[in-house]
């Protein structure tokens, strides 16, 4: 231990996290982070997990927080480090996962000098961040950290970026700090349990996600609610984290497309949200509404995202008498030998799944049948891309994978939006992680040609050749062997759904690339 | 064409851009783009070059520019894909490369509901950029993309950005708006020329760079100067471009590391500026200062960076008497059979360099040796990173080889650098680009380690750890492979020669992973 020996800014920053539990660090760091890999390497109190991209590094921490219901740390360097690290955040600030990036910047005395790497690293930090603040002395960065913490954990979880001047790491005069007290939930309101309960009937939908999704009890006794009065219960398109299947309730999602999505909600005059907000559509198109929800629908917010869902679940269910129900939906047969089409790379999914696994789902167009299929499969927890800024889904696995090592991840990643944080397969490798990564590879951008038909374009040869990537065609196998990760490409169904099970039920990452 | 039919927001921009002479579009659009992808296709005005990841489009735009001496332009998606841009729009801006972003943000009615892409596309954008701008309306959208342009080509070149709500590019009332009035440099000033024409002699140091770099007549009149008065002449350690090999005039850059810049300076009690400021050191480290001249160094400013360097140069030239000299550097030997050292790697690039090529830097520590070694080279443009932010080269060549397509491209690229934007040899590929990557591959972030000693820590097996890629080994062959370029893995420096003349002397991209 280092008590008797002046500490430096990094080292109280490093002590500090870990007393306040944090055991993992995701990190690409570069020279004005020196002294944090100094400080790690010599506590030996994080784990650190190495990115070759920022952007793997963020995705990974989500996935880890999604699934240790805890904070994910990262560690990133300067503005261009920042920008590169932000799309991710941003799908970690859309699922209100908690996240603290601790990211270099130069010494003070360095920032007016206009040097190459200076850029204004609050302002990178900010599009994407809940909460950003810079450090000003050694001896506060450790209490800014826990102040980060803090914000990340609250009600809901949050994305806090901490900048920190290269010199306030170096500098001795670190201070340990106490870990930022436990977070409270907004209280529960009786009155909108009991206008809740007045509502529930045939035309009411209950809207629900965070942690009540998290939650298979409340789930189910959302299910009873809806078997008692008849209201229907609904999720968003994503949601953070859904531990469903088998022995689990199911619920829909609103879906994806603009027309499925308003035809879905139209039957309902009333509406409940329970730690989620309003519908919104993912794009406006000409012509269509904004908000999904019909017109004139009442909604009642019977616990905000800064409330506990699941005990405002168990109220409701406690006043409308219902109780907790599980309807049972079979696994589908595996599929026959043939081409992977949508519904047989679904049902081979749903039948090689194994209990306790966990699914990334950045599937996009081609896994579409695969959430319906899997209600039947073994109990599982899903995670997906929360804030549509494509290229999440292999990081997601790496974190999910670090942060439950005994739980196998099947990642299935549409082709495109793989190859934006494609290096996150060596961290896959270099962690030893058991991800299995299905690429559903159809050799185009297929969303963005049906977005094209849906702002009313009728496209031609040299805009349909902008949404492919078949000239040259990505070869994942070699892609991934280069990075460490062993793999084989399948065009049979059948031969899909062995390959799955057997890739997830051996240690380690793989890959599969399943031609549609 | 289409002058009886109304034209919308994005076909006006479009057409906008032709009018002014812009021919290539660097792509990665999403569905708030789609009415670009649909006006591109019809008018068939720009070529789209598709990129896989945000950060590949503005660093080939980068590249593009820098070569074609003119301004580049991107297409991209919302504020994460924009923050997937941002590292190479930083590179641009430190390079003053000309570059305007148009970014599809969502409609104006969609923004106030925070779907699911929604974050502050101005925010992402501000610290990247020079010029930002939301355009309003779908009559003024050409007229503000002829503003972007018109910042874009100031003087010094800028990178402007401007934020394209989705509706204004589907609405119609578009209008062709005229190309920015050309842009006009800064005045001589003759007196600066006097002043600094009287500061000539040993203990003065001429730094330049912009312009100045990209016209070899003036180089050799720096060096006449030089000649002349005893004056040194010197370029800043990154630059945008420079024009050099045999025939043409050397300049001595300054060094990367720290200790060596300070004692290449030392020397100096006055400085003349040309098309350049002061030179600072990229970080700051404990105990060294961050300007790198020395205390008391007098510094006049010949030319600022909205100046005539090259006129500038002819002028002091003229007055101090001093002619156009050009001192002839012998071509390295061939390097005998043997390891690839820093040294046998900058020979064989030397000897195998054709007459014309382009040559791209990234090649941080491997490279160290060749900037020396090619001033004996056949005659050659030489484009490298200058805002520090690593994953620019592969991008650069990409962009460098679709400006001159007659012209060979050699892309030195250090291995933890290429993992950033590896993605980018895929567009090298479908656009059938004759770019010859050369990965230094040593398997380190061998440029941290140094760093690390830097800062004075004693680093342990952790921290050298976080700081290997070797773990698994990185087969950039098999991953050039998977994105449709050949390859070959060369340990032998007299292979590496050969290899190096081959590639170039053929059509097409190819990789050779350097193993040193």
């Amino acid at each position: 231990m280092h008590d008797t020996t002046p500490m430096n800014g990094a080292e109280s920053v490093v002590r500090s996290l870990h007393g306040a539990g944090v055991r993992v660090c995701f990190a690409n760091p570069g020279t004005s982070e020196m002294q944090f890999v100094d400080a790690l390497d010599r506590t030996g109190l994080l784990r650190c997990v190495l990115a070759l991209f920022e952007g793997v590094a963020t995705g990974a921490a989500d996935g880890y927080a999604r699934m240790a219901q805890g904070p994910a740390v990262t560690l990133l360097h300067l503005a261009p480090g920042l920008a590169n690290a932000g799309a991710n955040m941003h799908n970690a600030r859309k699922a209100r996962a908690p996240m603290v990036n601790l990211v270099g910047d130069h010494a003070v005395r360095h920032r007016g000098h206009d040097a190459p790497l200076t850029a204004d690293v609050e302002g990178a930090a900010a599009p994407f961040s809940d909460w950003v603040r810079t450090a000003t002395s050694a001896a506060g960065f450790a209490a800014d950290a826990m102040d980060a913490l803090g914000a990340a954990m609250s009600r809901p979880n949050r994305v806090a970026t901490l900048v920190a001047p290269a010199d306030l790491g170096w500098d001795a005069g670190g201070v340990v700090a106490p870990p930022p007290p436990p977070p409270a939930f907004a209280a529960l309101d009786a009155e909108a349990v009991s206008r809740a309960a007045e509502m529930l009937g045939p035309d009411t939908v209950i809207l629900t996600s965070g942690r009540v999704l998290e939650t298979p009890e409340a789930v189910a006794q959302l299910q009873g609610i809806a078997v008692k009065t008849g209201a229907r219960i609904m999720a968003p398109t994503s949601n953070r984290r859904f531990d469903r299947g088998a022995g689990r309730a199911g619920i829909a999602r609103v879906p994806y497309p603009i027309g499925l999505a308003l035809e879905a909600l139209s039957p309902f005059r009333k509406a409940v949200l329970v730690e989620t907000v309003p519908p919104v559509a993912f794009f406006a198109y000409p012509g269509r509404p904004s908000l999904l929800l019909p017109e004139g629908c009442e909604v009642l917010t019977l616990s905000g995202l800064d409330g506990d869902g699941p005990a405002a679940v168990a109220a409701l269910a406690d006043r409308a008498g219902a109780g907790a129900v599980v309807a049972e939906t079979a696994r589908p047969e595996a599929p026959p030998p043939g081409r992977i089409t949508p519904a047989a790379l679904a049902a081979a999914v749903a039948q090689a799944l194994p209990a306790n696994a966990i699914v990334v789902d950045e599937s996009i167009s081609g896994g579409r049948d695969v959430w319906g299929a899997t209600q039947g499969a073994a109990p599982h927890s899903w995670i997906s891309l929360t804030g549509g800024a494509i290229g999440d889904g292999i990081p997601l696995a790496l974190g999910a994978a670090v942060a439950c090592p005994d739980r196998p991840v099947l990642c299935l990643q549409a082709d495109g939006s793989a190859m934006y944080t494609i290096q996150g397969l060596w961290s896959q490798a270099r962690e030893g992680t058991n991800v299995t990564t299905v690429i559903l590879s159809n050799g185009t951008y297929e969303i963005l040609k049906n977005e094209l038909f849906a702002v009313g374009a009728n496209p031609g040869r040299s805009a349909l050749d902008m949404l492919d990537l078949d000239r040259p065609r990505l070869d994942f196998v070699a892609i991934a062997r280069g990075m460490g990760v062993p793999g084989r490409r399948i065009e049979d169904a059948a031969e899909l759904c062995t390959a799955i099970a057997d890739a997830m039920a051996e240690p380690g990452p793989y890959l599969i690339e399943a031609v549609m």
